[in-house]
């Protein structure tokens, strides 16, 4: 009997953080643990070597009228600093009230687990379940998916193939509204580095003379953004497509509590463009944030250094119909044309992913040649979510950013059946991130739904 | 015989970094090297305890009638990172190119050699020589010496017999040209948090919904100065005395290469008050200046966050006769005036210092009640750099800051000969210090002419 929160106990507790070269070891771990459990489940493993973090590529072939879904998930997490704010550590999993902590506990292993119970029990039930599966588990979702683009290239004639995809790695508003994801974000990320003296100096012996590269890049970045809340970047909003009727309206069942999401962020007032509620801000309008920030002395005390750089790292979050490369390019020309005399500006270049959109079946602009596996994937999640979850899903956009999903779509031309599974308070990319177990439970008896649903049609 | 090049080797290879609670031995180190080399010369050490680093007032009586000096220094030295751009480690005392490299070895352990070498080698050829001498080596003043004023205070009745007050901790512009700091900048320094969220929260599912702490912290930064290269902060510049004729005098027969300036600093063009060129602005107008900043991700690649909390560390530099305390208030208030809603503002005070200004004797402003002694003091001063450096040394306010040379004046009413000896390349504060060793040779010997001429009065 395969016992889902055992699983993915064993599986948070290897520290895979793509991005950190120290945490190969838990990369390692991490893959061997999902190909190993993929291959006790009776799928064809193969590991797809990359640049970075190899793809696990998992077959379960079948007879060619069967439908095919291809699942997707993976199995990196982010950082897990700052350290000291944990209750309890990243990757030693503990339960608390229901919930399972640690780091990729709901950021993107229990979601994935989700999925794998799912297909396990399926498969205990009925050896011969009629559906072809392929997972396609990555390792470099969390440094924006570098190799998946090009491993789509390599592999589309047999993935294009396939009826459609269904992941879970976007979120859900509160146990009690499921949702399905018809939208998400894209992103452009870079760098800024300012130089200003060519080494640290003494900011008594020169202050005074020269612009610190910390007030330059604060002056820069200082223009980045209008009182009113909107980017000050010229065409930043050009190709902004208006949102749909329908979309608006299901924002409005959604509904949403202003005072308690200001109440959950800590903040004492929101600030948004001009126009939207923060609701329909975070899913409908595109931003510029700053990530980090650093330059001179940081230590406790004092340094009267003027420091010779200082950096910051922005990411902007693109809707629908923004262009990644074409945004980049407008900030980065913005930032050059107000950099100030006396500094130098270099930019460093980071990943980037455009922007998603799908229609479910009945909706005044439903494509007209949408997959009728896909549209059968869509109403079997309205009966099983009604069902399991006390009412039907909400469709709605998503503020967050999976960028594989434009990529699957631009590449293999298959649209994706995103069904959300974490909630606000599960802390992703945070400390003391959670995931909740009745939530996995309901999860994996609606996956069983729908991969049931698609299997018989 | 007394090798002054080796103590200073043996002094810098103590770590004696104040602001590094890990520094502990080295600070310990440091300060018995200094005691144990008093002792040698005959002087009754007395190590005064104070809350953190004991300071080392080492006396060597006389008679009634012998003048009396106060030697200043400090054995404490700033912290060494970053400590990859060092070309040899930074407590592990090099020689290249007739320089001494380590940290400490311009400020202030080779200036204070200077004169602890002077004194020995006086004292080797006359065991009588009839000077009053009492060092007061401190081991905070890279601190903002926060214990050296209460020690003032507690030792004022022995210390204000002193005649004036002899140390080297300001620097020369070229080894042809001898300065005596005739004036210093004050300080005012403290840090501003800015928290947003109450913690990090990922940027796309709440991104455009909040002000992100950058760019709050950003947006008051840009405020703070005006484009003419001004403090934008109303009211700082209202107590700044004017520059006397005979300083501006000065200041034009030291010349200077602007050229040559912005080349050493590795800038294209110089950010000063309107009005002031670059080497008037360092001397005679008050900065404000942003020692480092942080806030949020600050690792290689991406971590797309929005951080709860930036921070950033302000420096003024301030001229006579403006009162540091008032500064503080004013640009805090000012700060606070400017910051945005939706974060909250703190301020965590650091140490500030009053400015300082002497005027040496013969000057159309010389105080009538100039001590005697003094004055002998600088004419020797005249005398000896002429014969030893080849010209008379100028009498300039340098931009650096001795906060205890003002807290000196004020409780004990004594001024102070700050004879200059590190170089602009010497880099203080930053990595690959060093110290030449021709000055140091030439030091030792006006040191002694110095203390010989005011004995002998």
């Amino acid at each position: 009997m395969f016992d889902p929160v055992e699983k993915l106990k064993e599986f948070i507790r290897y520290p895979s953080i793509s991005a950190d070269p120290k945490a190969a070891e838990g990369m390692k771990g991490a893959q061997e643990f999902v190909s190993g459990l993929l291959t006790s489940l009776g799928f064809t493993v193969e590991v797809v070597k990359t640049d970075l973090h190899p793809i696990i590529l998992a077959r379960r072939a079948g007879e060619a009228s069967w439908p095919h879904v291809i699942i997707y998930g993976h199995y990196d997490v982010q950082p897990a600093d700052p350290l000291n704010l944990w209750t309890s550590k990243p990757f030693e999993p503990a339960i608390r009230d229901g919930r399972i902590y640690g780091r990729g506990a709901a950021d993107n292993k229990g979601p994935l687990m989700v999925h794998l119970a799912a297909v396990a029990q399926l498969l205990e039930k009925n050896p011969d379940f009629p559906l072809k599966i392929t997972f396609l588990i990555e390792g470099e979702e969390e440094m924006g998916s570098p190799s998946f683009g090009p491993f789509l290239e390599k592999y589309q004639d047999e993935l294009k193939k396939a009826d459609f995809v269904y992941l879970s790695d976007t979120g859900i508003p509160s146990e009690e509204q499921m949702v399905i994801t018809a939208g998400l974000r894209g992103l452009a990320l870079f760098d800024v580095n300012i130089t200003g003296p060519k080494s640290d100096l003494h900011s008594g012996l020169h202050g005074g003379v020269l612009r610190n590269p910390i007030q330059a890049l604060a002056e820069i970045c200082a223009t980045l953004h209008s009182p009113d809340g909107s980017v000050n970047v010229p065409g930043f909003y050009d190709e902004v497509l208006d949102v749909h009727q329908w979309e608006k309206d299901e924002l409005k069942k959604l509904g949403g509590d202003e005072k308690k999401y200001a109440e959950f962020l800590g903040i004492d007032t929101f600030y948004t463009r001009k126009g939207f509620t923060p609701f329909e801000a975070v899913r409908f309008q595109p931003t510029l944030e700053f990530n980090g920030i650093g330059g001179g002395y940081q230590g406790a005390g004092t340094k009267t250094v003027i420091p010779s750089k200082a950096f910051v790292k922005i990411s902007c979050r693109l809707v629908p119909n923004q262009q990644p490369a074409k945004i980049k390019k407008l900030v980065m020309d913005t930032i050059r044309a107000r950099t100030p005399k006396g500094v130098k500006l270099e930019f460093v270049d980071q990943h980037k992913g455009d922007p998603y959109v799908v229609v479910p079946p009945g909706r005044s602009n439903t494509p007209k040649d949408q997959s009728p596996i896909l549209a059968r994937a869509f109403r079997t999640t309205d009966a099983a979510v009604t069902e399991i979850w006390g009412k039907p899903p909400l469709y709605l956009r998503e503020g967050g950013s999976v960028p594989i999903i434009a990529d699957i779509k631009r590449v293999l031309g298959l649209d994706s059946v995103l069904m959300g599974l974490f909630l606000p308070e599960d802390n992703l990319h945070a400390p003391n991130e959670s995931f909740k177990l009745s939530i996995m439970e309901k999860g994996i008896a609606t996956s069983q739904r729908i991969l049931s649903a698609v299997a018989k049609g």
